[in-house]
This record gives C-alpha cells, sequence and structure tokens, in this order.
C-alpha cells in the first residue's frame, strides 16, 4: 500500500496516461498450417471474446478470472525478464532485444533464441481481418526494397532465411486496410494506446518465456494490433506444450489487468519489477470473490449499469475507509431528487429585485446558445409531439372555457393566448423548457367568475381585467421580494404529490371524454342483423296539418323561398331546425363511431407505449430504434389516422378555428379598462386577485420545481424569478386582451424535458450510456407555439386527426409521466409480497411498515386534494397544495429524519440545523 | 489437492452430510444497553442480509466476498482453536470447553476466562424475533429452578452473578415460540443441521479469540439459531475492538464456505485443522474472481439461473479438467432438442408387432398412475382451456367439413367424432397428451373427394368407407412392421418446421376469419351522423303488381295461408324468402359487429399473453400469481364476454348442434359397406388410402415426435406404435359411423403439455423454481372430449361465446406455440444487429453466415409449403413434409457435421457413423 501510494502519488502534475486497448493474441496452429498469432480477445473496458466457432465478437462482459491465474500471473512478473522505458520503433527489434535481455540474464538458452524470435514473428490475424492479411504481406514483400527502414543494429546479424523474410512483413507493412477501415477505431480516444499480451505454447522451450516490456514511446507496430494505435505494452509469454489453458488464463489475466484503471496508472509509472507486483497485490486485495458454488464461471456477466469510480480505489492510499461486500453504500443525501436545498439560484438575496437580477445575469450568457443547441433532429420529434399535446390541450381548455363563459372566451381565444404567451415565454423565461398551459384551477375560477360576475351584473371581461392587473401587481412584488425562495419548502412529497395529482386529471379526464363521446354517439345495443328493415329514422313535420303552418309563422325570416319543404330529404339537424321531428327506433343510435373510437384510443395509446419501449429492444441497429423511440408519438398518431381514415367512420375530429376572430361577437380584441363596472369594483378585485396569486404562483413554482430537478442535470440553471416575472407580465397582455392567463402546465413540461433527454453516444463496448443531460434550449417551445398560432390556418390538415387519438396521446402523457415518480413505486409495492420487492435504496434502510406509513399518509393527502377539486371548492385547491407542505412539515414529528431523508429530501431548516449541531460537536471535540 | 481428495474420497459409503443452516450472529449494543448477539444473514445456498434500518431480509444473493477476508479466515483457522467432534449438549457447557480450551493451549489468558464466557453467552436476537424474547427469557428465569438440567462439571465453579443468570437463561429455554412459528423452516429438509458464526469486538480482549467447534451430535442450543435446527458447527470471532468490519467479512467468508458444498463435506469429514485449511486452499483455488474496476461490489448479484453442479468440482480430485472462465461450455450433442436418435421407443425390434408389444408394456404399469396423477388444480385449468380450444376446433372444422361435403358430414359429426375418438384415444393411446382433431390436410382430401364422387356418380360416403377401411389396414401394416421408427429421421429440422407452418396456419386463419366476418358485417363508412333520416332499408316486394302473383304460383306451400303480406314488418330473412326484395341504402351495411369482433379479438389476445406474463410479474403472492398465469385463456374468455354481453351488440356467437342426429336427413349412423358402388370401386380405394395413409402417418408422428421431445422430460414413455395403432383403429369406427378421421393435432397437443408443466416449490432462497416435467395422464384428455361430446347438451352456455374472442384464443394458441422455437429465434436473430444478438449457444459456434443461411433454407422450404398449401396440390402436402426429411438430408453437404449438430440434431446414422469411426480410430491408435 505504501509502495502504491508512493507510485500513484508522484508526479501528480504529469498528464494523464492515455486510455489503452488491450489485445490478447495466441499462438495456433490454424488448418494445421504455420502457427499465426490470432487474436482471442480484446479489452478497452470490458472482455470481448472471439467466437472460436462463430467468428465474432461476443458481448462485452465482465471478464471473470480465477485466481489461480492471477497467483501465476505474479509469478510470471516475479521471475520473467521485466522491460520498462525500452526504447524501440519497430517489432523485430523489440522481439529481439527482449529475447536478448533474457538471454543475458540467463533465463534463455542462447541457441534458443532463433526459434523464439521466429515465433514471436509469426504473422497476426485480427478477427475482422480473415484472410486479406496474407495477400496484403504479399504486396508489402514486394515494395520491401524501395523503402529499407530496417534497424541497421538488427540487420547486422546473420538470420535465418525465414526469420528475414518474416520480418519484412512486419516492417513493410506499416498499416494494412483492414486496419485502417477498422470501425471499432471509434470506440477509442484519439490519444489511445495499445497493449499487446502474446500467448503460446511451443514445442521447442522447456521453461517458459516471460517478458513484460514498457516501451518509452508508443509505437505502431505494424499489423501487430487490431487497430492502428501505437503500442505501447507487450507481454509475451511462452511455454513449453500441453498447458495452452493455463497459458490463456494468464494472458486474460495480465490483459484484465491491464484494462484496470488502477493498475494501469502504475502500469505506466512502474519504475521496476517490484511496483508492478505490489500493482497486482494490490489488484488481488480489490478483488470480489464469487464463491464457485453459488456461480456458474461460464455465465458471462453483463457489464453492470454503473461502476463505482476508480477514484475511490486511488484515494483510499490516502487513507480512506475500505469498501464493503454486497453492502449499504454511503447515503449521499441527496440521492437524485430535488434536493434543491442548497442550490444558488434559490437564496435569498435580500435587495429588491435581487433574484430577478440575478436570473438575468445567469441566463443572460446562455441566449445564444439557447438557439444552436437545438440544433438536432431529436427538436423536430420534440416539436412535432409537443406542438401536438399543446394545440389538443388549447382546443379541451378553449371548448371548456367557452362552455363557461358563454363564449366570452372560447376556442381561438385559447389558441391565440397560448401561442403568444407560450411563445413570449419560452424566448426569454429563465426557464424555457416549461410549457405554458390553461390548467384546471384557472378553468374552474373562471368558471366561478363568470357566473358571479352574470349573478352581480358585472361586466365580465373588464372585471377579470382588473382581478389580472391586481394579481400581476402582486406577482411582481413577490419577484421583487425574492418571494421564490419559499420555493424550498416544496420536498418530493409535495412535488411527487402535485405532479401524480395532475397525471391522475389527465387519465381520468382522457377516460371521462372517451365516455362522453360514447354517451353522444350511442350504441344500439338492441341491433339484430336480421330486423334491419325495422330501424329506420325519418323526418316528419311536428303535425301534419297545423303545425306547419305554425312553423311557417315563426320561422319565415329563414326559410323565406321555401314554400313546400320536402321531409325526408332533411338532415337530422335542418329537421329540427325547420320545426320537424325525428321519428324511428333509430334515430337515437349512432353506429361505429363509438367503437372505434375506443379502437383509436386504445390503440394509440398501447401503440405509444411499445413503440416508446422499442428503444430498449434488441431489433434493428441503434440509431433507427432511438429514431422510433423519439417518434414514437407522432408515428402512433399518424398509424391510428391512417387507420381511422382507411375505416372510414366518421369519428369526431380536431376542429380548428378556421378564421381569426372573437368567439363572440360581443367581444372585441382590446378591453377597455374602464365604464363597464362600478369604481369600487377596480379595487375590491385585490381580494380574488389574492387567490389567482397563489394559484399561479404555487401551479407555476411547483413545476419550475419539478423541471428543475437535480435528476435532469440541467446545466443552465434555473430562473425561478425569472419565470414569475414573465408570467406576471404575460398576464397583463392576457387580461387587456380578454385571453386565458397561462402557467407552466407540469405533464406537458415533463414531456417536453423526457422527448430532449440526452444520452452519451460511444463509449466502450459494454459501458451504459449515461445520461447527459436535457437539451437546454428555447428553439422547440418557440416554434411549437409559433405553429399552435399558425394551426388557424392549418385547419385543413389537423381536421383529419380524430380526436379519440388526441385522448389517448393525453392518456399516454397522464401514464408516462407517473414513470420513475417514487410516490408511484411505493404504491406498486403495496401489491408486492415482501420477497418480490426491488432493492430500492429506501427499503434498504427504512421499515417496511415506515414506508408504508409515508404512501399512506400521501395517499390520503391525495385523496383529499382530489375530492376537493371535484367539488366547489376547488377554487381554493391551490392553497391546499400549500397545505401539503404543512403536512410534510407534521411528517416532522412522526418519522426519523433519518427516515425522512431516504423518503424525502429534508427540509432545509432541519437540515441546517443539522449541520450546524454537527459543527458544534466536531468543535467540542 | 491430494488431501482433498483423501478427505473426500474414504468412506464414501457413508451418508451424505445433512444440509447447513449457516447463520452469522454480530455482538452489538442495542440501543446503547447491553451487548446482545444480534442476527445479521444467514445462508443456506445464497446469502440473505439483515438491512439494518429496514428491518427485513434483503433479497437471496450471491455472497460477493473479499479475497482480504477470506485470507484473514485462513489465518484464523490456522491460528484459532480447531474442536472437532466436541461433546456438548447445551451452549454454556460448550462455551466453557472452548473457553477452556484455548487457555489450556496459551491463547487466552485465564483471568479474561469469565468475562469471554459471559460474553459468549449473550442473549441472541433474531430477526424474525423483534423484542418477544426478552419477556420469554423472563419467564423461563422463574420456571429455572423447577428443571435444574444444568452440567453440574461447570456448577460447580464460582462464576460471576451476570454470567449465571445468564445461562440459566438459555438453559431452560429449549426453543421460543417465535423459532418454532418460523415459515423459513419449511425451506430446510428435516435433518438439516445449523452452523453458527459468531464474531464482535470486545473490549477486553488484545488479541482475538478464535475458535472452530464440531458437535460430535448435532445439539439444540436453545435459542442460538433462528430456527429450531440443532446445532453442528460453532465458529466464534472475538477481537479487540475497531476492526468490526474485517471481523463481519471474516465472518461471511466462513459462513458462505460453510454453505459451499464442497467446504461443508470437507468440514464434516475433516480430522485436523490441516483438512480444514486445504478445505479453503480448494475453495480459494475454485473461486471466481471479478476485477475490482469492472464491477462495482455494492451490487447484489441475483442467483444465477442454473448452477454447475458440485460433483464436477468434488470429482475433478479424482483427476478432471480445469474449469475455464467465461468459457466455451463442452457442447453435449443433444442440448435439449428432439435429439431421439437413441431413445429405447424407436428402436426397431425385427418382429412382428413387436413395437406395439413392447409399447404396451412398457406403457401398462403407469396405467394407474395415469389417472391418480391427475389430482392437481392445475388439471383443471388445462381441461377448461383445451376444452374450449377443442369445441371451436370441432365447430371450425365442422363448419367448413360441412361446406365442403354438403352437410354429409357436418359440425354434428364433426362434435361426435371429436368426442368418441379423442376419449379412447386419451384413454388408451401411448401418448394420452397428444390430443385427436381433425387437421387442415385431412380436410382438403375430404373435399377432394366429395367432388371426385360426384362428379363420377359414386355414393360419397361408401367410397370413403372403403378408403378408410384400406388405409387402416395400411396404417397397421406400419404399426406391425415397426414402421414408426422412421421417425428417427424427423429431426429438428423437420420438427420445427412443421410445427412452425402449422402455427402460421393458426394465426393466418385467426385472421382470415375476422376478415371474413368483417365483410359479412359490412360498415357504412360513409355514415354521418347529420344524415341518419337518409338512411333506411325496406322489404318492399319485387314488383308491386304482376311479380306478387308470380310468387304465389312458385311458393304456394310454404305461405298457404298468408293472403297479404305486411312487408315492412317483415324481417330480411322473410323478406327474400317471400320474394321481396331490400330497398335502400343501409341494406349491405351492419353497424358494430366488425368493430366490436374486432375489439374483442384483439382483446382476447392480449388479455390472455398478458395474463400468462403475470406469471413473472412481481405483484401478489407466488400462488396467486400462478392461478392467474395457469388460468389465464379461462380468465380472458370470460372478460371479453362479458365486455360482450355488457355492450349488447350482437356479434356471432358459437354455435353448438343442439340435437343428436346426422346433418344430413340422407345418411344414418352407420355407413353399410356394399351396394353403393360397382366391386371394382372397393379395390381401386385402395390408392387413394396410400396418400391418406402417408397423410395419417406424417401428421400423427410428427406431432408425437413434438409432444415426446426430451425437453419435456417426460417419464413415463412414448409410444408411437401405440399411438398409430389406435389412430388406425378408431379410423375404421369413424369410417363406419361416417365421421371425420382424427390424427393428433399439434398446436392444441403443445398447449395441452404447456398448461401442465410442473415446477418445484420448494427450495433454498434464491435458487430457480426447476422444470420438473409434464404432468402425464389421461384424466385430462378423457375429461376434454366427454365435455366435447356433452357439448351438444350445453348450448344455453356456450352460446354466450363470441366466435371473434374464440378466434383471438386461436391467434393467442398460434403465437404460443411458436414461442421457444429456435427457428423463430433465427428468424429474429435478422432482424437483429451484430451486438445485440442473445447469447445463443449455437452462435458461439457456428458462424454468422451459415446460420442465416441455415434459415433462410428452412424458410425457403416454409414457403413452398405454404404455396403448396394454398394451391389444389395440398392433397400431396404430407408427402411434402416428408421432401423436408430429404432437403434436411441435403444440407449434410451443404452444412458441416459440426455446425449442423449445434443448429439441428444430427441424423442417426451419421451419428453411428460417426461414432464408428472415432472407435476406429481409437482401435488404431
Amino acid at each position: 500500500a505504501e509502495r502504491i501510494r508512493f507510485i500513484l502519488g508522484e508526479e501528480d502534475d504529469s498528464p494523464a496516461p492515455p486510455q489503452l486497448f488491450t489485445e490478447l493474441d495466441e499462438l495456433l496452429a490454424i488448418d494445421g498450417q504455420e502457427m499465426e498469432w490470432k487474436e482471442t480477445a480484446r479489452w478497452i473496458k470490458f472482455e470481448e471474446k472471439v467466437e472460436q466457432g462463430g467468428e465474432r465478437w461476443s458481448k462485452p462482459h465482465v471478464a471473470t478470472l480465477s485466481l489461480h491465474s492471477l497467483f501465476e500471473l505474479r509469478t510470471c512478473i516475479e521471475k520473467g525478464s521485466i522491460m520498462l522505458d525500452m526504447e524501440a520503433s519497430r517489432e523485430p527489434s523489440s522481439a529481439e532485444m527482449v529475447v536478448d535481455n533474457q538471454i543475458e540474464t540467463g533465463l534463455l538458452k542462447s541457441e534458443l533464441k532463433d526459434k523464439v524470435t521466429y515465433t514471436l514473428l509469426r504473422k497476426h490475424r485480427h478477427q475482422t481481418k480473415k484472410s486479406n492479411l496474407r495477400s496484403l504481406a504479399d504486396i508489402g514483400k514486394t515494395v520491401s526494397n524501395l523503402r529499407t527502414l530496417r534497424n541497421p543494429s538488427s540487420a547486422a546479424r546473420t538470420q535465418p532465411e525465414g526469420l528475414a523474410r518474416q520480418r519484412l512483413n512486419f516492417l513493410f507493412l506499416p498499416l494494412s486496410l483492414m486496419q485502417l477501415k477498422n470501425k471499432f477505431m471509434k470506440k477509442l480516444p484519439r490519444d489511445a494506446e495499445a497493449s499487446n499480451v502474446l500467448v503460446g505454447e511451443v514445442d521447442f522451450l522447456e521453461g517458459p518465456f516471460i517478458a513484460f516490456v514498457r516501451l518509452q514511446q508508443a509505437v505502431m507496430l505494424g499489423a501487430l494490433t487490431e487497430v492502428p494505435v501505437p503500442t505501447r505494452f507487450l507481454f509475451i509469454l511462452l511455454g513449453p506444450k500441453g498447458k495452452a489453458k493455463s497459458y490463456h488464463e494468464i494472458g486474460r489475466a495480465i490483459a484484465t489487468l491491464m484494462s484496470d484503471e488502477v493498475f494501469h496508472d502504475i502500469a505506466y509509472k512502474a519504475k521496476d519489477r517490484q511496483d508492478l507486483i505490489a500493482g497486482i497485490d494490490e489488484f488481488l486485495d480489490e478483488v470480489i470473490v464469487l464463491p464457485p458454488g453459488e456461480w456458474d464461471p461460464a455465465i458471462r456477466i453483463e457489464p453492470p449499469k454503473s461502476l463505482p469510480s476508480s477514484d475511490k480505489r486511488k484515494n483510499m492510499y490516502s487513507g480512506g475507509e475500505n469498501l464493503q461486500m454486497n453492502g449499504d453504500t454511503p447515503h449521499d443525501g441527496g440521492h437524485g431528487g430535488g434536493g434543491h436545498g442548497d442550490c444558488e439560484e434559490l437564496q435569498r438575496t435580500g435587495r429588491f429585485c435581487g433574484g430577478l437580477i440575478k436570473d438575468i445575469k445567469r441566463k443572460a450568457p446562455f441566449f445564444a446558445s439557447d438557439f444552436y443547441d437545438a440544433l438536432n433532429i431529436q427538436a423536430l420529434s420534440a416539436i412535432l409531439f409537443i406542438y401536438l399535446a399543446t394545440v389538443t390541450n388549447a382546443i379541451t381548455f378553449g371548448g371548456l372555457l367557452g362552455d363557461a363563459t358563454e363564449n366570452m372566451q372560447g376556442v381561438l381565444e385559447s389558441f391565440l393566448g397560448t401561442a403568444v404567451t407560450g411563445a413570449i415565454f419560452c424566448l426569454f423565461a429563465g426557464q424555457p423548457l416549461t410549457i405554458l398551459s390553461s390548467t384546471g384551477p384557472v378553468l374552474v375560477f373562471e368558471r366561478l367568475l363568470f357566473n358571479f360576475s352574470k349573478d352581480n351584473d358585472f361586466d365580465y371581461l373588464e372585471f377579470r381585467l382588473w382581478i389580472g392587473l391586481w394579481s400581476a401587481f402582486q406577482c411582481l412584488i413577490l419577484v421583487a421580494t425574492d418571494a421564490s425562495f419559499l420555493v424550498k419548502y416544496f420536498t418530493r412529497f409535495t412535488e411527487e404529490g402535485f405532479s401524480s395529482l395532475i397525471s391522475f386529471i389527465f387519465i381520468y379526464d382522457a377516460f371521462k371524454k372517451m365516455i362522453k363521446l360514447a354517451d353522444h354517439y350511442p350504441i344500439n345495443s338492441e341491433f339484430k342483423v336480421d330486423y334491419i328493415t325495422h330501424y329506420s329514422c325519418a323526418c316528419e313535420p311536428l303535425d301534419p296539418g297545423g303545425v306547419t303552418r305554425q312553423y311557417w309563422r315563426c320561422c319565415q325570416q329563414s326559410v323565406q323561398y321555401n314554400t313546400t319543404i320536402d321531409w325526408s330529404s332533411l338532415t337530422t339537424k335542418e329537421c329540427l331546425k325547420y320545426g320537424g321531428q325525428l321519428v324511428g327506433n333509430n334515430c337515437e343510435y349512432v353506429p361505429d363511431i363509438t367503437l372505434m373510437s375506443f379502437i383509436l384510443f386504445f390503440g394509440t395509446y398501447t401503440c405509444s407505449m411499445a413503440l416508446k419501449k422499442f428503444k430498449t429492444s434488441r431489433y434493428f441497429p441503434t440509431t433507427a430504434r432511438k429514431l422510433i423511440s423519439d417518434f414514437a408519438i407522432i408515428l402512433s398518431i399518424l398509424i391510428f389516422c391512417g387507420i381511422d381514415a382507411l375505416v372510414g367512420v366518421d369519428t369526431p375530429k380536431l376542429i380548428v378555428p378556421s378564421e381569426f376572430k372573437p368567439t363572440s361577437p360581443e367581444r372585441g380584441w382590446f378591453i377597455p379598462p374602464f365604464g363597464g363596472n362600478p369604481w369600487w369594483v377596480y379595487l375590491a378585485a385585490a381580494i380574488p386577485a389574492l387567490l389567482v396569486t397563489i394559484l399561479i404562483f404555487m401551479d407555476q413554482q411547483i413545476t419550475a420545481v419539478i423541471v428543475n430537478r437535480k435528476e435532469h442535470k440541467l446545466k443552465k440553471g434555473a430562473g425561478y424569478h425569472l419565470d414569475l416575472f414573465w408570467v406576471a407580465v404575460l398576464m397583463i397582455v392576457c387580461s387587456f386582451m380578454g385571453l386565458p392567463w397561462y402557467v407552466a402546465a407540469t405533464v406537458i413540461s415533463i414531456a417536453h424535458i423526457d422527448s430532449l433527454k440526452m444520452e452519451t453516444e460511444t463509449s466502450a463496448p459494454g459501458e451504459q450510456p449515461k445520461f447527459l443531460g436535457v437539451r437546454e434550449q428555447r428553439v422547440t417551445g418557440v416554434i411549437v407555439f409559433i405553429l399552435t398560432g399558425v394551426s388557424v390556418f392549418m385547419a385543413p390538415i389537423l381536421k383529419f386527426i380524430p380526436m379519440p387519438v388526441l385522448y389517448g396521446v393525453f392518456l399516454y402523457m397522464g401514464v408516462a409521466s407517473l414513470n420513475g415518480v417514487q410516490f408511484m413505486d411505493r404504491l406498486k409495492l403495496l401489491l408486492m409480497p415482501l420477497k418480490h420487492q426491488p432493492d430500492f435504496i429506501y427499503l434498504r434502510h427504512v421499515p417496511l411498515r415506515r414506508v408504508h406509513l409515508f404512501t399512506f399518509l400521501q395517499v390520503v393527502c391525495l385523496a383529499l386534494l382530489w375530492i376537493l377539486k371535484s367539488t366547489v371548492a376547488a377554487i381554493i385547491f391551490p392553497v391546499m397544495i400549500l397545505a401539503l407542505v404543512a403536512v410534510r412539515k407534521a411528517m416532522d414529528y412522526l418519522f426519523s429524519q433519518h427516515d425522512l431523508s431516504f423518503l424525502d429530501d429534508v427540509i432545509p431548516e432541519k437540515d441546517k440545523k443539522k449541520k450546524e449541531d454537527e459543527k458544534k460537536k466536531k468543535k467540542k471535540k
């Protein structure tokens, strides 16, 4: 350990040694011919083996070794010749130097020299190469006379004819075509070096010939290595016949060592044999041992999802703790949750607008990159997906709003508002990944407000304008006073409660809409094929005689020129319009539409889910899979629009307003602030405005917290104050224009982030791609909202999308946003018997009954919120989310801080106190 | 190695040592109180750890050790006191003996004796026990005076008060209630013994106190062990403070060793310290090493699916080969395939009826067990599932047959035939797991035969009777001459080709039927909700004036008493019957039914698939999951019948004949053999009979081969000759009664076997349940066919099952029977990029292009067969399956025997030849 510390510790300022590519070549007689060096395995990090029969590379796997081979290797290093920092530029010379060295030290009889050298210089055959090498080598021979680069010192010696010819092959064939064409190269960094392990059995040796060589400079040794990478290390083991398997295992052992990060460093820095042996001993000390009775050595272990950093091991030599097996990894407190207690964005500045200014200063440097970072195909998929979600949302909420406010605000206002506010927000806000949308609570508020105005003869739009202005003012005060720092108190409990609730509402609404649709298009379940002649629906005048005349009286304007009506040719609407009645047992039924809608609904959902999961399937190349997965929702929408068009049933379609004017003819695009209501109403509006402010603040900031979660690895920072500032400003605009108010929408924002996730692309074979972060940029958002605005003119295309397909997408979004939510995991635990429960970190540390209690409390809270949401009290819904924070606070008395630190984040103050306590303790010590 | 061989080798006649339960107890101060021994892990085969915070058992996992701890353990055994075959009946005495021994050997200072003994006798706390032990111990104290069993020798010594009291607790509390109630007990065999590992740090020791004790007889040491199992081994390690983690790891190491099969034997048989050390060294030699940089020691490795037998290791000491890491397991030739070349059932006897007699002799002893082996809930599920499949099949084929033969054979014949032949076959045949059914080729033959008879004015049924008789006669000749031995030539290639083809036909037919259904109930895709008034369908007389009279003329018989017809009240059928016409734009359309059918079809399929997979989900206890999975198909049928009933749409339902009489009134239940045709027809029938014979033989035997596959682990043997004998006999019966002919049905038979698969129920935690075999019995089959017969009277219940649901079940059966077929795996490989391909054994040994070539040839064969099947040449279909055998034979020239041995089975002769060649070679040597 002392020695290792010394080896690793010194010259820490020198650059880190380059990555190694390790190749194991074995001496084999191929097709009964001459012996050749055949590549049998390779390592970057994990082992890849050549399947002899299969003529292919195995999957990368963890190299399981036998202890025996490691000890044999140790003996090899102890007894063999170690040549560190050897100067050599070509393989022949290096090979000879090694052989000479062995003869000098008496390890090899000098008469065997030529044979050994000859063997070492046999042809190399690589897995990707097959037999092309031979012909290339032949070409190499002919040009050998032209460029004689041979080392004169070695050339001076007399050599057997075979050896001389052999050497030429390697001298004059610097790189074979196959080497250069090798695609494997892209898995290696540019400065990578190679380490070649050569093991084999020969018949002329009686004792083993062992050499470990480190070259002073990495040299390209011809076709020695599979890829055109210069060689730095050579390990040679030749031994007498009969122990090929043992040699193979020793070769694997040294190759595995060379690919081990710590030994790799030691190998680069070693000064002598003892350093290398210390390195092996260190490796042996750290090795993980599987009992032979509990594991089958023939199993190839798949590389783990994540690896402990080698720094831990390296640092251990500066006095760390031992790792424990099968063990309890130390708890890092945050464990990927929303632990945002310490983050710089939420610190209170204490100055006027301090947070806002800081937000702007933080985000401004990224403004340019916010545009060019979007240059990726993934952005296109995200745009399409989020666009459709936004449009659907706008239509749904627009429809509901029109219904609630008697068309004072309708679908067109919803489109316009979404487009304007969304685009501006994405362009200037602190967190452009957030997507603005109408939300449920706002809708409830508008409904109540409209009814109140109507009952009290207020001018609704003007009253609303003043509430909006007051609320915006209050929000601006919150911005100026850095009130967003309160977000700290939103722990995982609050966040997950809120986002789960919103997801449940999405799912519930999707089904509700489908049931409503089924009600609207009832199925005739009494229908019998044989009785088709009995079903009819005809339009008849209400009363063949008198009523027609009565009709003529009341409706003369509309049908001025129709003197006689052909009742049977009228459509249902016309029939009712002209005062007819529908007679027949088939009038109330609509065939096929409901069933087709359900097929489309479940089909879209299932298809989206399946295509999204396609990324992890085994079929097709990675890029194709990724593309399909990224475009999963668009693809399923297209597929089911196609199916709908094929079947041709008249399912309800997406209807986009095609004319640009307010839904209600009674209003314009500007709401005059005065004149409609008595003066005191302008002041009194401040009271309902307070409610709106709480609502906006909660809705906006919880979503912001979720978007800015640590686990999303955002690099450009959040901007809680700036976000709220823009929401307030846009509220003023919307109030004046009579458009709905907009806040951050949780589910769509999460969907937005999910569709922009980045992962590492190239890595050593077997290494898992790592989640790198999210494409943080403003382009997708801005384009989504511009498209939303333009959609008004895209009606002819959009009208082919059936509504059930969009409901299916809603269902998908609701379910998908529940994924990976710890609360859902804990809910699932309730259904699992103990022994099948997954190995969650909190289950290792918190008793199950405490976990269940925590889940139960959360379920109760959500159930109460759900009930609240469904009653008239829905308006205080956002206030009740504040209550969640209080409930969480109360839990401090029910659960230990230890339990809470695993199940939730610790509330900041507590955290601080704890730290302070610890500090005090330390001081006392 | 020499020593191990000696230890393991001697007294091989003594019974195998019992299984060990190993428990690791650590000395911990709980709640700052007195020290207690706390159970922290346990082993039967794999490690289960107590999650300290979670207060639960972890999942069983492979015990990963550090090499360091193993070496420390070795040192412990070297230096500590080893007491083998100690006589002791209670813990206190044994504890004292251990301490005395240490003092004697000078390892422990005598003044520490009391303290050590006191520590050793601290209370034990087990994971399942919680705090109940304390109160029980208190009760124990009070009764202590009554039954003084104390060891007088140890009682004579002076002891500190605490020790004496402590001892009482253990003396008089032989077994706590919790121990007895422990459910874990059922995981252990009856004669299991315990090994207790006690490790802990104490403050009074300066050096370690180490003891390894083997008791002469296993003794119940009170509450020492979690489960009421007598203790045989004790390992005690007490050491100075500060190295608790290291002690813990040593404890885990010895516990893992004790649960290792080889060391466990050594521990039982060891004579001295050196034997134990040799055991550890053996373990170290066999250990599997994971490099620290490629694996995270915190990962708990799940137990592998299968483990290498420990016999291999044990036998190694009688001179075996070394195991290779990550390696190529030696190829066993059969690898689970249908390698039936050597099986006794197919050997040619050469005697008249030799095979048949042998079959009867082989199966007779099992006849009784064939009935009582069926006593299991699983049988019920199998009966229901197969019953529905059989009824559906009977109806489908009955319908098609009725269509093909103008009702000379119809649904009722199909039912009767299925019931009679199936029941008799299952009752007496050689392989009662085979399910008889009408098959496609037979259907084609009947259609051709009927048309031929009609064209040539033959009496169809009589002609058919003679063909049947001839064919049965030919089959009986095949039986008598043991011709079934030819089955040997059906390799995996033929089998899989045939069964895949049949599965594809199932899938194809399911979809075809759905499309036919959609054609039959066309959707009105032009339907607009608003124009409902325009859709109508009315019944009108063809020609209001003249035609009605014409009608009266032609149809006077049927409507004698109807003088005037109320055309508008007629149903479609009546309307057409009375010569009316349907007028209107809605007549040809049927609403809802098609869409509902598709919902039911895909719903049933998806639901069956999902429920079948539910077995491997994490939710609900294992038994519940297994039940759901076993009843998957029945459940989905019920669910979708429910949905169908709820929606109420008039989907086509299963129609079962309700009267017991031949479908055609022109025939009876007995076909007279003479009189209908000229005499030479009776002889000429032998020629078409030959075709039928080939057809029957191929269909029957390939299915039999699939059913009798090695991988099904059937124990009661096959009976190819007996099966064919019964098929022939039943053919005679069917021919005389004018019922369809029956042969083994591949897909239903596979489904039958799948629904009867058995797995081990109890095993050491973490061990995978093993596939034990199939419930081989006759009851399920017999009941299925009795039910089929009774179904004629169950029409009122069965008529609620919609046909699309049954088509969904067909689809499921087709897809499910493709599962695990190597051909399908290879087809999927075509779509996978190299690096994602699963680690199939043949991919390790056969180059991918050869695998693809093999797959391609198979696809071509199947495509040709498919085309053949779809044309008129369908009648020679079975002959073409024989061609598959020829193609496979031809492949011997295209592929090496090595490749074929992995991709297929080797054709017997070749195999023999090879063996002979090898023998010759050996002889030469």
